[in-house]
């Protein structure tokens, strides 16, 4: 069973915010540090771990934690043929935790990420900052030179449109790393010694038509509002590149966000990034993707999604199009990947059937 | 003559940064303790002082100052006619000297901002966070999470496109308030004790098609890129609005900002803001303004600039026909607006001979 358990000097809130509205998905554990760094946080909520690679393995999850695991066993048996659109031998298996899921809310995070200080010493709860973010309104319809209005001592400044200030739903919290920065492998070899130690106190949401590359470390979203565009795609064992999980959800995510009027935010909480994966590793992983992007961005950024697309689901069998005429021509894989996005869709919509029966009756 | 003077423990660099290329445009001087307080940042610098109201009052500059002064005489002698487009009894009137500065880059401040400290308690050069952020570039086309990549420590993150990696050439470097933060009347009216305590460590871009509200407490601007979309309309004596000078400048600004793929950054530096101003007299000033900003933010954020506008002037004539036809409706306010940006462009270009020359021959 799961229960709060009281560190002394951790920044336990007594009433865990959403405890039965948010899962925790992780996408393997290598280092059981990890959850013990965590437990004040995270031990009130439930875990899915998405064991990612060998299913004989064998995760040790220490007790006291509530958690359900899934093995690339379990994500076969229980999505039969449509298994194929879950990576595998990379993170990105991790999206299967959010399908399994049936929580409102999702933090995802990375088990290299650990528990950062504010500036005055004390340990950051990141989980409810990304709760406090989700549960507060976005303003992604003009900028607020203040940052978060909604933050307790902000507010909206002088010529802010009053009609904007009940702002939109925000659907992403989209969190930041203290460490080692979030570099691609180019950057990790210039720079290699280079740690992101500003700790910038801020909240912003991230304006209506501004693409960005969401980094999957720390990351929450509500589920019911844009849970089935959570995708991050083919990546890993068999694939042509890696790295570009996240990325490729984010700019999915923010196009559709876009579209449906939802809030993305960036900014705080930070974690703790502990250690640089290698650089000629990610090279490897990264360089079709380095070439790649730079047709993949303008092709978000000119995307234009039809009024008639009005749920999730629509919006993304509608992208999935798009990819496989646009970006089809560019490598095969976007083919490939344009008909896992379908089938991601499908799958989606056979483990979650009543939302799936909302979003496909929602336009009658 | 002007000379870099030292006081003790004060931030000074040693060798100012562009010091014979920015003038300081100051609206009015109420308070003589403001020159003093900013005398080992501005001395080095020459200041341009605009005196709002009465001619016949005398505003005294402390020894040591490097300055020139222009009253309401002065504008009507050097304008003639065209002065009509100059505000009368409101600090709106420091656009004129944006007009007759000579210098590449302009810094103006109200005369109510002091030095601000930065957490560590160290006076902050504002002056030279203004011109580290405009000498830097802007990246409108794509978000970086980790904020300002130019800036020491930080850097591009994975998945910013390489291409989009040189970024654009800043127009504008937006500081913001410590303490009274810039709220509008009823703001200030429901939250008159809020102070802005939050130092945000951070500068970023407002990404290329967001619209901001620019406050004119502490700005900063490259006159060569962008200085004749600096004005500051029709306000104060005579006219029905005020306090909405800065935000008819923003609005422009940007919208040409983004038509040139210009940057616009925000952020650093804070300032101290002393005092707020009276909200039941700021509202009478506001009122209309708040009522009309509901259609003007619209109306900017779907204006479209044709391609053939390929400078500064070209678009604000552009920008002033469609205030006419577009916002005259709402009150002949806005006719007389239209009228006097047209104005101010010619002005502009008799005291700029030599970059209007180049502006209406860039086309050719």
């Amino acid at each position: 069973m799961a229960g709060t358990v009281t560190v002394p000097g951790a920044n336990v809130p007594s009433t865990p915010l959403l405890k039965d509205e948010l899962d925790i998905v992780i996408p393997t554990i290598r280092n059981l540090d990890f959850l013990e760094m965590w437990r004040p946080f995270f031990q009130p909520y439930h875990l899915i771990i998405v064991q990612d690679g060998d299913p004989t393995k064998t995760i040790k999850v220490p007790e006291g934690f509530d958690y359900e695991l899934y093995n690339r066993n379990d994500i076969n048996r229980i999505l039969g043929p449509k298994a194929s659109c879950i990576s595998f031998k990379d993170s990105a298996c991790r999206c299967f935790g959010y399908m399994v899921s049936k929580k409102k809310y999702i933090y995802t995070i990375d088990d290299d990420c650990f528990v950062a200080k504010d500036p005055s010493g004390k340990d950051i709860n990141a989980l409810e900052q990304h709760i406090k973010n989700l549960l507060s309104p976005s303003t992604p319809f003009f900028f607020n030179t203040l940052y978060d209005p909604y933050r307790e001592g902000a507010d909206f400044v002088r010529g802010y449109p009053f009609s904007l200030r009940e702002g939109a739903h925000t659907a992403v919290s989209h969190g930041l790393w203290l460490n080692i920065p979030d570099y691609d492998a180019p950057t990790q070899l210039v720079k290699p010694k280079e740690r992101n130690e500003r700790y910038v106190d801020a909240v912003m949401t991230i304006p209506n038509g501004t693409l960005f590359p969401m980094c999957g470390m720390n990351l929450a979203f509500d589920r019911d509002l844009i849970g089935p565009a959570m995708y991050f795609g083919l990546m890993g064992d068999g694939q042509p590149i890696g790295r570009y999980d996240d990325m490729w959800a984010g700019w999915c995510v923010k196009v559709i966000c876009d579209h449906l009027s939802l809030g993305v935010k960036t900014g705080l909480p930070y974690i703790w990034h502990s250690k640089a994966s290698n650089p000629f590793v990610n090279l490897k992983k990264e360089y079709k993707g380095i070439f790649w992007q730079e047709d993949i961005i303008p092709f978000f950024q000119n995307v234009t999604i039809p009024k008639e697309c009005d749920t999730v689901q629509k919006c993304y069998i509608y992208l999935s199009g798009q990819v496989k005429e646009k970006l089809g021509k560019i490598d095969p894989y976007f083919v490939k990947l344009a008909d896992a996005m379908v089938t991601w869709i499908e799958a989606w919509d056979e483990l979650n059937p009543t939302t799936a029966a909302a979003a496909n009756g929602k336009a009658k």
